[in-house]
């Protein structure tokens, strides 16, 4: 085994490391061998160094190898899963999974707890009153081969070594390094044990890729990950410059989402859900192409098959099915509060991250690991890019319990919404499809 | 203050720090706010993407600020002090001092009980019978003032951003680094309060600098950094190919700078010696030309001046001055062993870095700050590079109490010692001088 110095030299002086040699130091640093000091030292040296793509396997490798894999092969049918790079308002896996599952595919999927502005996807699932996100590893199982779908947190203790990683890139700003980020989610991908994956990117000021280069790279970094480890993985870049749909908080995007699946919702999201759906539609050979996908994922949503195949995964997972049919009895706030148009013209632009971190000011997200998160606050934009406006009409409306940081929210709101004279150009949701 | 992620991001990609950026992060990190796995980091990103030297300058004064300083501007005359990045074999401190104090020049000097594979000059001076090199700082000025000669260990505290740093680079594989070496070395050197500086830089494959280039860039760094700092600082680089003088050891090595404060000793040492002398005393106006330096420093030697000078530093400092006239006083092994040439010839080279190892194998180093060190055990070489010799001759003596690496350290001994039928090129001790 190489000495600890010795790999923290080669990778600071640009050298290129062995599997052998990153599968030993990521051991040592999970026994607690390797110190918080000399990981986030290399952490920074591969920031700055880079590793190649060998090197990128290997580390992911070594990452999975620190904990439990979940094992899907024994699941009938295909097993799918998706990962959204985070964007703001993206509630397309609530969509999805059921959507998908309709159309004979298998969504048995975990997903973190992600510490961003807004809540994830287990914080939005968890607004549903009784449904569980915490289930055994058997139940998890048992619901993926009778419904088709499951949407559930982490079952076991999977990829100890990126949990330990990731918490000391956050604090070492060692967290934008495409190599450190396509292992860090591939690792979980894979521990996960779907046999094709597809994975959002997302790119524009809301996402953590600002622009389509860097998109383009991490997704190329992931699918390369992804295909050499054994498994098929897909990727579509999307626009994350507007919040996706119009809702931003917790039981607000399951409402949402419940709409589009009876079919309305808005365009975006419905477009979106559609668009990615076909792409695994495609690629697990269940369509013939494209187009013959997308009909068919219309078709299972005009029918009610989709709503019904998510009614069936509520009900297994103990929620409550009648939000289904009426949503107010999901958690509703106590107060809102309007935002209006300061002038007439075209909306230009809605800044997804300003928007996302005034949901979190409501209480839509959490800053710590401790803090809770309300359910039922947000920011529902009732005008998005593109859309015509009259001076003194509503473009948001603030939903919240606490009254705290309301101002600072209606200020961020009021600006993140941009309104000028001529018609936007308005960029495609799907930029680019890679690894096909 | 800038949050530490920004400060960290900023040296990721390239960017150049504030003086107020680094002293903040400097005083965080003494604090205990900024953790050990940030500063190794940014240490890690600075061995990659350098410091400036405005930067450099800045983290020698945060480190400075970080903890107490000597003054010396109250002493009579002018104040010197020396640093050698260290070498094998090198005790030319132990002349130095009572030679210049014997010129006139005040050497009130502090080491580190440096951690390398030999002891540091703290350690050979400990071998001489009662010598106490922990003074009080009261100790300290009074005996500078008195005698023109103190060589002591740090009092106070001094400096304990290095230390802490120093550390941790020790663990991260961030010690190579120009910048981080040289404010590390100079932020010791201001702090400890002389107005002029010597900075003996050595090259080669016994030092820590293996090649001229990076020596020289090292010894620009720290005159850049001592002259901004106000401190008149030049450098001399010397070769460190092979050990300076014949004894590598602690009591050894005192009883080969008594030899040549007699006037006798290896020519070597001698002439290194004089050579480092003549230049402090021609930078401090002492002696009007190098010739005229030199002549002095030897005369002081003949005279006996000199040697006056080290009775005088070892009474006040409560060792027993008979070791100058009987170095059979000093700390003696109990077994010795010749190590014998293998063919005739010339001795082409003596590598330092091994001859320096095989003496810490044979107890006069230590490994870990809590070893103790042998202060008798030790290499004697019989021959130097250039040196002709027979088969079966001595080439070098190995001195020890304790057998158990004895066989490793007679291996790396003989092999360290190449002999080949040509007379070699040796190059000339002082390879050249900077800062004038």
């Amino acid at each position: 085994m190489i000495p600890t110095s010795d790999f923290l030299t080669k990778k600071r002086t640009g050298g290129r490391h062995t599997p052998e040699e990153i599968c030993s130091f990521i051991k040592a640093y999970v026994s607690g061998e390797v110190a918080d000091y000399q990981m986030s030292a290399w952490l920074m040296a591969v920031c700055i160094n880079g590793l190649d793509p060998d090197e990128t396997v290997a580390l992911t490798e070594a990452m999975i190898a620190s904990g439990e894999t979940i094992d899907l092969s024994t699941l009938p049918g295909i097993t799918i899963d998706k990962h959204s790079t985070g964007g703001v308002g993206d509630k397309t896996t609530l969509v999805l999974g059921p959507l998908l599952a309709s159309a004979g595919l298998t969504m048995a999927k975990m997903s973190g707890r992600g510490l961003g502005i807004t809540g994830g996807t287990l914080d939005k699932l968890e607004s549903i009153p009784g449904f569980s996100t915490q289930l055994t590893k058997e139940q998890f199982l048992a619901q993926a081969a009778s419904i088709g779908c499951v949407l559930a947190g982490h079952t076991g203790n999977l990829v100890p070594a990126d949990k330990k990683i990731y918490a000391l890139r956050d604090v070492t700003a060692t967290v934008e390094c495409i190599s450190l980020i396509a292992s860090s989610v591939m690792s979980k991908k894979i521990a996960c044990g779907a046999s094709t994956i597809l994975l959002d990117v997302k790119a524009g000021s809301g996402a953590f890729m600002k622009d389509i280069e860097s998109a383009r790279k991490l997704a190329r970094t992931m699918i390369e990950i992804g295909n050499m480890m054994g498994r098929k993985t897909i990727a579509a870049i999307t626009g994350m410059e507007q919040p996706l749909g119009l809702a931003v908080g917790n039981s607000i995007e399951v409402a949402e989402s419940i709409e589009t699946l009876r079919g309305g919702g808005p365009s975006d999201l419905h477009e979106l859900c559609i668009e990615l759906g076909a792409l695994l539609l495609e690629v697990t050979g269940l369509s013939e192409s494209h187009a013959a996908a997308k009909e068919r994922l219309e078709g299972l949503i005009a029918s009610g098959a989709a709503l019904e195949k998510f009614r069936e995964v509520i009900s297994a997972q103990g929620g409550d099915t009648r939000v289904l049919d009426d949503p107010a009895l999901l958690p509703q706030v106590a107060y809102s509060r309007p935002i209006l148009a300061g002038s007439s013209g075209f909306i230009q632009s809605v800044n997804a991250y300003a928007i996302g971190r005034a949901a979190g000011m409501l209480g839509a997200g959490r800053q710590r690991k401790e803090d809770t998160i309300d359910p039922s606050s947000g920011v529902v934009l009732k005008k998005k890019a593109g859309d015509s406006v009259e001076v003194g009409e509503e473009v948001a409306v603030l939903l919240y319990n606490n009254a705290a940081c309301v101002e600072s929210a209606a200020e961020a709101v009021s600006s993140a919404c941009k309104i000028g004279p001529d018609t936007p150009a308005v960029s495609p949701l799907v930029l680019e499809t890679l690894g096909f």
